[in-house]
């Protein structure tokens, strides 16, 4: 019996639990993969299903460390148990933490506000760019996702905002090194669009509060950036008085495995940082990180108090996944196993003219998939497939990117070459069934 | 020794405390109590300073079924130990955690969906709103606060936003029960101010998405309200085709002592309502509940999904936290301690004249203290000694209210009369020395 098989035949119990769901939850509550899986326990790099079944873990960056990590999770349990209140008191955790954090981080980047959600350190990163530039005009680009408050969710461009957008947003198209090479070389188009954003807003008397980036573009189908793309687009944004926002939540915390962050691998000093969801290993905790002069200015200018945020129960998970990050040379790991893991994925690419081309960075990577490599028509129902099948031979991987077509490979940070073996060999049995199925 | 005088001599070291807080969380980073206190353990309605003090917690709302409970720690540390993942994946926790708690509404309210902070929540509600008028105006009061993202912190008056307030919210005076009882009866004052509201959007050609409110105006200073007060607006805003936002972040999960919500103690049905502090005893979870319909219209109209927002782990400790209200009948706690201490509260008033009104509802009560019981005029000053005051005796309590004069005791809910004698005792000897000072 496959799993595919087994799986049928629970679906009865399933199909409760999805129809008792959409009724709790609403109907439009997304589910990953056509037949959804319902999970009960986690342990390192696997996720266990109420049925027995086995899944290794290629997807989740939240479970950063492993999910259910002992050390973390005994943090969590030792703080819970002794005190869990808020900044208006004072207490040592979250200044050992913030002290930490920052100590990764350029030296200009001394000081944090912490949230609960990444998506409230992009609404805070937001304010602080118009508070220190007494401007309100945003950039991202035209594929990104910086979370989902009210704010935010208008820098996204997949459903326009009830009343319309904002005025003060400015989308320039997001760089694609797949389909225009040529424009990825220096980074000069990309900082072309940005003047062009910045021309448009003064046009409509909107001065420039700054831009906002994930620097390795993950939720724009992670393009191959040469060093220093970024720079002119910077340049750009800094000669008309705007501040960078480097938004790190799936960077940050060495998934790239060269640097810590993000934009020191992109080669560039962002003005705000902003950070979530493999922080906490799952704990609600997100932060941003900027200059003092900066979080001084928002500080005249937004009363901000966030009840649980930086709460001593945060602050002591938060420490203990750096604890582990470290103990366990997490980010050498992602190095490693990501380059083995890539080596082993590309020759995929030589065996199916469905893999337009394989790309990432430390344990970020995957590859695009095409209907035909001449016109890189996109193939989004294809990499569909492919991560429905892997999850039905019990490997868990998701898609993204502009066209949805890009498989999208983002395992907890203790993924190993064993694991990266596993992915690959059955992705290589996946693709040679689709390709059967498609020929 | 006084306290107070042993808080002095240990200054030194926390006045280092205060400098590495200011430079690493900024210098304006809010702390209470002229002389803050140092936080290192809790445990019920007590709290413990890193110099072995202990504090009665007559405050803390977060720590709703006092801090530190064993059973809700027990169920937060069982869960991380086994799955802390997100709702891309079936599971049971969410599930059996929105049925119980929407069991306790009206048989309307039947959906949720759940959030890390009750900001996140109000963010949610006011786009719930908007999707289901197709509006965008929102009525507030003067003297409110519904969170810190950037579009409900358009709704706080305390600091202009930078780029000032969005033009479709307006801001309704809030009710004052003690300087303008004649407007209180039956609410019909404040049901005008709402119909100006409606008519200043339409006027601005904005129509109206819905109103926001607490149902006991717990920021605006808890004003006595009589049954009924608020169904004039509540009617005015329906009438308009806008939704009623039920703000429970305070007077929720039977803090008031009557009722589990504070809009059934108010005698109304929402169409959405928000909850947060008290729902996870300090773990960051919180909730938007609403009908089938208007969750099915925001999620046509938003694509929204939260990553920490209803994990195991958040469910499993919110799920322990309505556990303990059960087994320990806190409610019923709620009501009695709370009628018990505003009893023992009241004489106070007779021996103090600058104690104007005495009020309050289960365990959230409080005193609105005056320079001059004929003027009324807010004494602000004096609210500040007092706490003050307390905190040096041992006793952790706020002041609120549209003049920051009003005496905010808000404690865990298993408050006993035990605790409610020490809080009144200390603070009647606070009263007689402020009176002292003053004379």
């Amino acid at each position: 019996m496959t799993l595919s098989q087994k799986n049928r035949e629970s679906q009865p119990a399933q199909e409760t639990l999805i129809g008792r769901r959409g009724r709790l939850l609403g109907a439009k509550s997304q589910l990953f993969y056509d037949e959804p899986v319902h999970l009960v326990r986690g342990e390192g790099v696997w996720l266990h299903d109420a049925d027995g079944r086995k899944y290794l873990d290629a997807y989740n960056n939240v479970a950063h460390v492993g999910h259910c990590h002992p050390h973390v999770v005994e943090a969590l349990y030792r703080q819970a148990s002794l005190l869990n209140t808020h900044t208006r008191y004072l207490h040592t955790a979250i200044l050992d933490y913030v002290e930490r954090l920052t100590a990764t981080f350029d030296a200009s980047l001394t000081t944090a506000i912490l949230t609960c959600t990444g998506s409230e350190a992009n609404d805070i990163a937001l304010r602080m760019a118009q508070a220190a530039s007494g401007q309100m005009g945003i950039i991202a680009t035209d594929a990104t996702y910086h979370g989902n408050t009210t704010a935010v969710s208008q820098l996204s461009t997949r459903m326009p905002p009830v009343g319309g957008r904002a005025p003060y947003v400015r989308l320039v198209p997001a760089p694609d090194s797949f389909r225009h090479p040529e424009a990825m070389a220096d980074g000069r188009a990309f900082g072309d669009a940005v003047r062009e954003a910045i021309a448009s807003l003064a046009r409509d008397g909107i001065g420039l509060s700054g831009m906002i980036l994930c620097p390795m573009l993950a939720n724009e189908g992670f393009p191959t950036l040469p060093g220093g793309f970024f720079d002119d687009a910077i340049s750009a944004v800094r000669e008309a008085g705007g501040l960078i926002i480097s938004d790190e939540v799936q960077p940050g915390f060495g998934r790239t495995g060269s640097h810590f962050w993000g934009h020191q691998r992109a080669g560039f000093v962002p003005d705000i940082v902003t950070m979530g969801k493999p922080m906490g290993n799952g704990h609600p905790v997100a932060a941003v990180v900027t200059t003092t002069k900066i979080l001084a200015t928002f500080r005249d200018a937004f009363r901000y108090f966030n009840t649980f945020g930086g709460n001593p129960v945060s602050c002591a998970v938060a420490n203990a996944v750096l604890d582990v990050l470290e103990d366990e040379a997490l980010v050498a790991n992602a190095r490693d196993v990501g380059a083995y893991a890539l080596d082993r994925l590309r020759p995929l690419a030589d065996r199916h003219a469905f893999i337009g081309e394989v790309r990432g960075a430390g344990l970020f990577f995957g590859a695009e998939l095409v209907r035909d490599r001449e016109t890189r028509e996109p193939a989004p129902d294809t990499a569909g497939r492919v991560i429905n099948a892997m999850r039905d031979r019990g490997v868990l991987m998701g898609k993204t990117g502009i066209h949805g077509n890009v498989l999208k490979i983002r395992p907890p940070m203790p993924f190993s070459r064993d694991n990266a073996d596993l992915l690959i060999d059955t992705l290589g049995q996946v693709l040679d069934e689709v390709a059967g199925a498609s020929a």
